[in-house]
C-alpha cells in the first residue's frame, strides 16, 4: 500500500532538489547584482523594482495555478538572504573625503554593527571604548564623524565631554531617547549634530528596509552624507522632532516593556505551568508568551533604563495602570453592555486599523503555525 | 550605467519564473499524495517524513551554499498550501455505520468548518440552527453524532434540551470552556460524551498541525473513531481534565484578551497617533499593535463571554491587577536594583523557555519583516 506514495515522494525529492539548485543560482545571480549596485553606489533596497516583479509573478503564479501569496512569500523570504548577500560586497563610499569616524562604545552590540557597516562603505574607523579614554583626546582631534553609541544612562555624560571636536566634525548619537542627547550634542559641540535611532536590535543581518529616526540638531548640508550613507545600506530615514519621538517611545518602548515585564511577573507569582500552556496554545498565544518570555531572557539593566529613562514614561504607565483598573471594576460589576459599548468605542477610534491589524496579523499566524515543531513532544 | 544590472534582473526574473513552474508541479504531485492518502485513510500530516525529508534538503543545501534555513522556510511555506489542497480530496470514512451527525449552531463560523470536514470525510451532516428547533426531535432521533457548536453564553441551555438522544449516540461540544459544558452533557446524555475544545479560529485553511483539546466525559471506545477521524484531518488531538483545561484558559485567554482589551482601551484614551507609531515603530511593536488593533476587529459580544464566563477568570485579571500596581510601586520608588532583582527571578522562573521564546520570536520578526510592505507611505 505505501508504493504509489514512494513514487510520488520520489518526485515530490526531485522537485525540490532542483528548488535547491534555482535557489542557489538566484543568490548567486544576486551576488552579482550586489556587485555593481556596490559599483554604481545604488541603495541595495529598491521598493519600485520589488513591487514591480512580486506584482508579475502573482500574474504568472495565478496564470499556472500556483496561489498568487505563495509566490510573493517565497520571493520575499528568498530577498531576506538577497540583502544579507548584498551586504558582504561592501558599499560605495558617499563621502570619500571623511578623514576617519569614530565610534564610542564601538564594542558594544550596536556599536559594532555601525563600524561594520562604515568600514563595508570604505570608512576608517577608530573605536573608543570606555577604557580607551587615555586616547581620547588624540583620536578626537581629528575625527571626521563621531558617533556616540554607548548605554542610554552614560550617553550624556559620555556626550558632555565632546567639548574639543573639529569645527566640521558631524557628531551623531544612536541613543533610544532623543531630547536629552541632542540638547547635550548642541551644547558640548559647535558643528553639524544629529540625533539617530536605529529602530532595530543588533541581529539584523542587513539594514535593509530597517527604520532609522534621525532629529535635526544643526548642519543638516553637512551631515547630509550620512543619511545618503544609511540609505545606500537599504535603511528608511524618518526624520521626526526629538519631542515627538520621545513621546511616541513612551508607548512604543516604555509602556510596552513594562507590560510584557509585568505579565511575566504576573505568570511566575501564580506559577503558570508554561509547558502545559504550549500545549495548549493557540499560534496566536504560543507568539504572545513568546513576546514575554523572550524579554527575560535579555539584560534587566538594559530594559530598567529605558523604562525609567525619564518621569514622562512613568506617568504614561501610571495612567495605563489606572485605565485597566476602571476596565476591571466594569467587568467585577458584570457590566457587558459597558464593556461591549466601550469596546466599540476603541474599535471605532481604530478605525480601518483593525482590519488592517487583522490581515497582517492572520498572515503572520499562518507562518507561524507554518514552523511548528512540537519540539517538546518528543 | 544600467545596462548591467538589466541584464541581471532579467536572469533573476528567468529563474523566479521557473520558480512559479516548480511550485505549480510541487501542488500537482502533492495534490495526487492527498488522493492516495484519502484512499488509505492516511492522515494528511505525517510529522516523521516532513521531518526526515527537511533534513535532507537542509544537508543539500548547505552543500550549495544555500542557506539550510531558506530552503526549510520556503518547503513549510509551500506545505501549507499543501496541506489545504489535501483537504480538498476528501478524507476517509472511519465511521461508515454511522446513520449521520448533526451539528447543531452548523450556521455558525466555527461550526460550518465541522460540517465541511464531516462531509468531505462521508457524512451525511444535518445542520440545527436557532430557527430550527420544530425540527429538532425529528433529527436527534436517530442521530449518531450530535455536535454543539453554539455561541457560548446559550451552550448549558442548548445541552440540557438534548434528553432524547439515542443510547449510542456520541455527544460533543466545542465550546472554550470544558468543565460546565462536559457536566451538562453527562446529566442530559447517557450514552458517550466529550468535550472538544479546538485551539483556532473558523479562517483556518486545513486541521494539519491544529491543536483541539478533549476532555472525556464517558465511553471513550464508543467516540473513539471521532477521535481518530480528526487526526486524519491533520489535527493534533490533546487529552486534559477539564479542570486542567479551564485552569489554563484563565491565562490563555481571558487574561490575555482583557489585557489587549485594556491596552486598546489606554490607546485611545490617550489618543496616541497609530500612523507615526507605525512609522517608528520597531517590527516588535507594530507586531504588538496588530495583535492588540485585530481584537477590535471582532464581535465585542464574543470577548465578553469568554471573559466574563466564569469567577475564576475575574479572580484571575484581579490579581493581574494588583501585581501590576506592585510593579508601578517599583518604579515610582526609583527602584532599579528592585527592578533587577524582580526581572532576575522571572528570568529564573522561564529557565530554558526564555531562549527558546528569544529564538522563536526572532524568526518571526524577520518574517514580519520579509513582508514589510509600507503601504502608509506612498
Amino acid at each position: 500500500m505505501s508504493h504509489p506514495l514512494d513514487n510520488l515522494r520520489h518526485q515530490i525529492d526531485e522537485v525540490d532538489q532542483q528548488l535547491v539548485d534555482l535557489l542557489a543560482r538566484r543568490l548567486d545571480l544576486v551576488h552579482k547584482v550586489g556587485e555593481v549596485k556596490s559599483e554604481h553606489g545604488l541603495p541595495i533596497y529598491a521598493p519600485d523594482r520589488e513591487a514591480a516583479m512580486l506584482a508579475k509573478r502573482r500574474e504568472e503564479a495565478e496564470n499556472k495555478g500556483v496561489p498568487p501569496d505563495l509566490i510573493e512569500d517565497v520571493l520575499r523570504r528568498t530577498m531576506r538572504e538577497s540583502y544579507a548577500s548584498e551586504n558582504d560586497t561592501g558599499f560605495k563610499t558617499v563621502n570619500p573625503d571623511l578623514r576617519y569616524a569614530v565610534v564610542i562604545g564601538g564594542g558594544g552590540q550596536l556599536g559594532k554593527l555601525f563600524v561594520k557597516m562604515l568600514r563595508l562603505s570604505g570608512y576608517r574607523v577608530e573605536i573608543l571604548d570606555k577604557d580607551d579614554w587615555h586616547k581620547a583626546d588624540d583620536l578626537l582631534s581629528q575625527a571626521g564623524l563621531v558617533i556616540v553609541a554607548v548605554p542610554i544612562e552614560v550617553t550624556e555624560a559620555t556626550i558632555a565631554k565632546l567639548t574639543q571636536l573639529p569645527q566640521d566634525c558631524v557628531l551623531a548619537d544612536i541613543t533610544s531617547t532623543k531630547s536629552g542627547p541632542l540638547q547635550a550634542m548642541l551644547a558640548a559641540h559647535a558643528g553639524p549634530v544629529v540625533g539617530l535611532h536605529p529602530m532595530f536590535g543588533p541581529d539584523i543581518s542587513s539594514f535593509a528596509k530597517q527604520v532609522i529616526a534621525y532629529c535635526d540638531g544643526r548642519g543638516s548640508e553637512q551631515y547630509q552624507w550620512l543619511i545618503t550613507q544609511m540609505q545606500i545600506w537599504g535603511a528608511r530615514l524618518y526624520p521626526t522632532s526629538a519631542q515627538a519621538h520621545d513621546e511616541a517611545m513612551t508607548l512604543i518602548q516604555a509602556l510596552r516593556h513594562f507590560t510584557s515585564y509585568a505579565y511575566g511577573v504576573h505568570l511566575a507569582a501564580v506559577d503558570a505551568d508554561v509547558k502545559q500552556l504550549l500545549e495548549l496554545s493557540s499560534p496566536i498565544y504560543r507568539l504572545e508568551l513568546a513576546m514575554v518570555g523572550r524579554l527575560f531572557a535579555q539584560d534587566p539593566e538594559l530594559y530598567a533604563d529605558i523604562i525609567m529613562a525619564n518621569p514622562d514614561n512613568l506617568n504614561m504607565i501610571h495612567s495605563y495602570h489606572d485605565s485597566l483598573g476602571e476596565s476591571v471594576k466594569l467587568l467585577e460589576a458584570g457590566d457587558k453592555a459597558g464593556f461591549v459599548a466601550s469596546f466599540n468605542r476603541v474599535s471605532e477610534w481604530f478605525g480601518d486599523y483593525a482590519q488592517l491589524f487583522m490581515k497582517e496579523s492572520k498572515a503572520l499566524l499562518q507562518q507561524a503555525h507554518d514552523s511548528r515543531h512540537y519540539q517538546d513532544d518528543k
